[in-house]
């Protein structure tokens, strides 16, 4: 498949300027990104002329659930604690496979409808989540979500297993929490990591609560407790990185781990707010996800871009505490990066074609002062009007190429009365 | 021109429960709501299949500047004072009536294809934005603007002419803030109100800034000035109501005034976070609105919706704060009630045909756990398949019928470039 996009916008993310001219796709790669080129003697299977519309590397949800679309509205009243244990576990342990196999391709339509071309996803029973991504076409990262209660004894057979199945999907190693996850669990996650040279995830000081409880266990932060058992030494990162002190700031700096925030989440739990700009200030690597939509409730990578910028200003009491542009690299090009996905972060020949198309004539989106701007502060999931990866198009003008959405909208709804 | 809509689920808002049937409108007004009902002997202009989608009563943005679309990302990075003083009056000084006529029309295209069906609009030149609002269909309040710089000598006039010149259009007394309307002027419309026995709105309250340089002027806060001017004898209310101490909620409790808050623009310009639930608890009314595109920057009310519950998750340390049922009814029928339009808050018999259809079928809206949750945390203008304002569908299917959208972007950008 080869698909020439005129008449385009482009911002390219290699820099903060918009363009005017074409993308050329071949199979899953970008051929050429410039200005309007000679096409004779050259065919394409399919020619869009995007009329004056923005192309754009897709967004990266660095931090998501995706199968927890289920809990969508099932508990907003709850706080962290009380969700995770009497209304998310319970639920959780009747998922079958059919459930992630549905669940997922329901949050995989989300995705794609708002512009999000990969999600790094801690969930469990890859078998059934990637066998849905593969279907879908959806650029798919899993992150092992080990804790006290299983996946120790699989992690290193899915790490290998996942890393090789198909090009679409890959795997990095990942536990939930240290509130949940044993020091002996920890340690044996190094000595994969070490064994593997392999960088690990894990949620990190979401909470303060969590802190303080770190800090009576194990005399320290989380991020130091995880730095000194060696689980940092192949770099990394954390999720959601609220309640973070000077130390556990440097640790991130000095060992280029990398920073996910989730704001919306972490509003709506009443977690607290991430001191997103000091990260930014210090140099240290920033991403954003959208969480599960059972605490988001939604996996709206505009919305999370929108408050990941504004709340820095109500934290720093100053207005554009971090400038949009910065916002829009942490959702796109550092993103995937912190994903492993070094060749999906930028639109540039050789690149994956992951690439969004985004409607110009959204009112929104007018009049144009500053796109990139234009996009953090008044984007929403209704301007994206194409959505393409590894060369496909998968969403266009409100249709999925892939996803059957009335069957998957009555699957998902007879599964979960099976769990509620 | 009469619509039968069947297969439909509604959300009236005269409860907070979603039923399955049809509504039928009738030339502007809703003639029939409730269960699928016989047709025979009675014929409709149009029969629309809603296939399973919602109808609901379309959003009301309580707050807002409709023209400044011109400013949106163009001076992102200025606190409010900055912002009003450098940014935004040069060039408002600048406007002409092509210029309000224009970009009101574009704000007008945001607002029906994000489901606002009306809007409570602090600006000047009612002229020609309610010759807009008037092609396009548009039901608009004018919140009158006075301040230092003009606009007292015409208030009157105003009010009495545009509360008679459309069924569409209507007039509120208003003033632009304390810090910019002198003692005498404030009088003045104190007058005014009391001779129309009419409500009076303002900004208020927005910053600590403007806080305590109402105190240093005259002893007291805003709200407790307002009310000692005679100022709110006839009801009326506030926009942002940020920094209210326990005896301004009296006065507005009291006196049975609306809280308007506008959570986004709060944030972007860091000027706090306004305590709604104290005002919910309170019982006094509040509504939502966008505030302008210069410093918000979207006319987005789902986005100012989720904004509004979830902030207070944070302010109040506490999640679920306010349930969003509440939130729901401040967006579309206290909005309503706040602007004086009385019969447009609820889906009813007798009152006005305001109502927009959401895609049931977007997957943010699915499962269906809870369909008020689902739209408040999950929702964005994207899910919005038809807006119909007094009967007449005004959007539909990412399509206006009223608005040649294309013409209104060429012509704002082009009088975009003459103000800046």
């Amino acid at each position: 498949m080869s698909v020439r996009f005129y008449n385009a916008l482009i911002l390219t993310m290699e820099t903060d300027s918009v363009i005017g001219g074409e993308i050329w796709t071949d199979n899953d790669k970008i051929s050429y990104v410039g200005p309007a080129k000679d096409t004779q003697g050259i065919s394409f299977d399919r020619e869009i002329d995007c009329k004056g519309n923005l192309l754009m590397p897709g967004l990266k949800d660095a931090h998501t659930h995706t199968a927890m679309v289920f809990a969508r509205s099932l508990a907003d009243d709850l706080t962290l604690d009380d969700w995770l244990h009497k209304a998310i576990f319970p639920r959780e342990a009747k998922l079958g496979d059919e459930h992630i196999y549905t669940f997922s391709k329901l949050g995989f339509a989300e995705y794609l409808k708002g512009g999000i071309t990969s999600c790094f996803d801690m969930y469990f029973n890859p078998v059934f989540a990637s066998k849905a991504a593969i279907e879908t076409g959806f650029r798919y990262v899993f992150c092992g979500s080990v804790n006290d209660f299983g996946g120790i004894d699989r992690l290193e057979d899915e790490y290998i297993r996942y890393n090789s199945i198909d090009p679409l999907i890959s795997y990095k190693l990942g536990f939930h929490a240290e509130y949940t996850t044993s020091k002996e669990i920890m340690q044996t996650i190094s000595e994969i990591s070490h064994k593997h040279e392999a960088p690990v995830f894990a949620h990190i000081s979401e909470t303060k609560a969590e802190v303080e409880g770190c800090i009576a266990r194990y005399g320290m932060t989380p991020p130091k407790l995880f730095d000194s058992l060696g689980l940092y030494d192949f770099g990394g990162g954390g999720f959601h990185c609220v309640w973070f002190d000077d130390e556990d700031m440097e640790i991130y700096k000095n060992r280029g781990l990398y920073a996910v925030f989730n704001a919306c989440s972490n509003l709506k739990l009443a977690s607290g707010i991430a001191p997103v700009s000091r990260f930014e200030n210090m140099g240290i690597p920033t991403a954003i996800g959208t969480d599960g939509a059972g605490s988001n409730n939604a996996l709206d990578m505009f919305r999370e871009m929108y408050l990941d910028n504004v709340m820095s200003n109500i934290a720093d009491n100053k207005a554009c505490s971090i400038p949009p542009f910065k916002t829009l690299k942490a959702a796109t090009s550092t993103g995937a990066l912190c994903m492993g996905l070094d060749d999906c972060d930028t639109l540039k020949e050789g690149k994956q074609a992951d690439i969004i198309m985004i409607d110009m004539n959204s009112p929104c989106m007018q009049p144009v002062n500053n796109i990139p701007a234009n996009l953090v502060y008044s984007g929403n999931p209704g301007i994206v009007c194409m959505t393409m990866i590894a060369g496909r198009i998968l969403y266009e003008d409100g249709n999925f190429t892939t996803i059957d959405i009335d069957e998957v909208i009555k699957d998902s709804n007879r599964l979960l009365k099976e769990i509620l």
